[in-house]
């Protein structure tokens, strides 16, 4: 889920809520708040655990929400995901600490395992979080395989934003109790027919009910048509900056161009840039309309 | 400057003090407390503004001290520089936010600007700190120009531990005026001999006097002689992991195994590795021997 930023760039909360209500309402299960897409690395803990505060108490139920909770620094991660729990959240999304790179799976088993048991709470359920093009830090089959062994009530599922299916596959493959999402929809319909969860991903932000719609009729014969048609529009939407881009188009459907905000070291997407993106993405019949058309995306 | 850890993993402020006065009394004219060698990425902002502060009411001197100040979010970046800045930090080392990866330099420099502008004080003194193996988000010379010509008070050095020396020669030669340090000491003669300023390295944690004699001799003859006594010390500890091995050779000479301890993700040096380490560097007449030697090192 992205977050909005006010002029100061702080988190404005009241339109995270509001964005978040309608992707629950576009047919979203769940909403990983606090991760990549949600520019949550560019903000520190007491604005993320503030922000998750403000959602709950906006009305949008912490049974929904998977916080992103893995930091660099473990008293972080800890305070970040012990947090999550005692809101209520259904799960977090947790990264490696993403700052020394080359480290060992023995250094990140600790990692983790710290955190587990600082938290110690029976509540806990971790989505590790497989990223590598960003946190450059990625996470062996081996080490998840330990990670499940060694908490299998805790460390329930994992996000692949890899970008490549064939770890996705190798992770369902060797660990069926897991649920596995990849990070982008272009692997949804396939992830489904290896038995993954879903999916987590960044263009959810704009084509919720499609990227629903896959999951909805995955067994029927539409299928490859619903998956043909979000993947081209996750094609172009990525073919420019995606976290500026997918805020463009949520500026532009709320009318609202307070969101097209980005916390450095991101930059927002130029005038220029964004009517490109618009006319390529009404190009494939993809609307990015004011407010009216975007309920009815 | 290495960080001592305690049986719980909290940052150890008693025998760090003692170690930043060894540095000094072997000749370090400043303390990088607070880079990468110093496990700070694994510290939270409350864990790292604490330290500093015990490590000054400890003794040592703000004037000598450049915390490490870049985080991943800006607000924390401008919280760790404006604590650095207030409590008399003779500079700041600058990381860039490290998160997002292929980032435009505009970006970047929003980000130090932003931080810059924020704290908003004349005393500060900026040092960027280009460290791509461990960042993964290296600092372009025209970023760097950027910012000197727009900062030129504020930002008067750099931190080169990209580990080419071609690129350090470049900043040199394009910026008279930086303070350049290259990230090892392997560098030191040649960077002097180039205009540099010194260096910052891990390895002065263990071998700070024989550093500091290239630099009071790099003009007299036995000065390639003694450079290349210390890039053989180098070689020898950087075949092992650095900062588990570094923090090997203090706990033995301050005959305290405290000191082994690494925050997750590093691993601390298995004790085969130590004896590996220690004879290796005997044999190239490193003593690693107990505390009367250290001071003699």
């Amino acid at each position: 889920v992205l977050t909005p930023f006010s002029q100061d760039l702080t988190p404005a909360s009241e339109p995270k809520v509001g964005h978040c209500q309608w992707l629950l309402d576009q047919g979203a299960d769940g909403l990983a708040v606090f991760g990549t897409t949600g520019e949550a690395n560019s903000m520190g803990c007491g604005e993320r655990m503030g922000l998750l505060e403000a959602l709950i108490e906006g009305g949008i139920s912490a049974g929904r929400l998977m916080p992103g909770t893995g930091m660099c620094a473990l008293t972080d991660s800890v305070r970040l995901t012990r947090h999550a729990v005692e809101n209520g959240c259904a799960g977090v999304l947790m990264l490696p600490p993403f700052y020394y790179k080359g480290v060992s799976d023995d250094g990140l088993y600790a990692s983790f395992a710290e955190v587990i048991e600082r938290v110690g709470d029976a509540r806990l359920r971790v989505y590790l979080y497989h990223i590598p093009p960003m946190s450059s830090v990625p996470l062996s089959l081996d080490l998840v395989g330990r990670l499940v062994r060694d908490y299998p009530a805790v460390v329930i599922g994992l996000k692949d934003s890899g970008g490549d299916f064939r770890n996705t596959a190798s992770l369902l493959k060797e660990f069926p109790e897991l649920e596995v999402f990849p990070g982008s929809e272009s692997f949804l319909l396939e992830g489904l027919r290896h038995g993954g969860a879903g999916c987590i991903t960044a263009t959810g932000n704009v084509n919720p009910a499609r990227i629903r719609a896959v999951i909805d009729h995955w067994q029927e014969a539409e299928a490859d048509d619903l998956q043909e048609e979000i993947t081209r529009v996750r094609e172009v939407i990525q073919s420019y900056p995606m976290i500026p881009a997918l805020k463009a188009i949520v500026a532009r459907r709320g009318r609202d161009s307070d969101w097209l905000r980005v916390r450095p070291p991101l930059v927002a997407l130029e005038e220029a840039h964004q009517s490109g993106l618009f006319s390529d993405l009404e190009a494939i019949g993809f609307s990015t309309a004011g407010k009216g058309s975007a309920a009815a995306a």
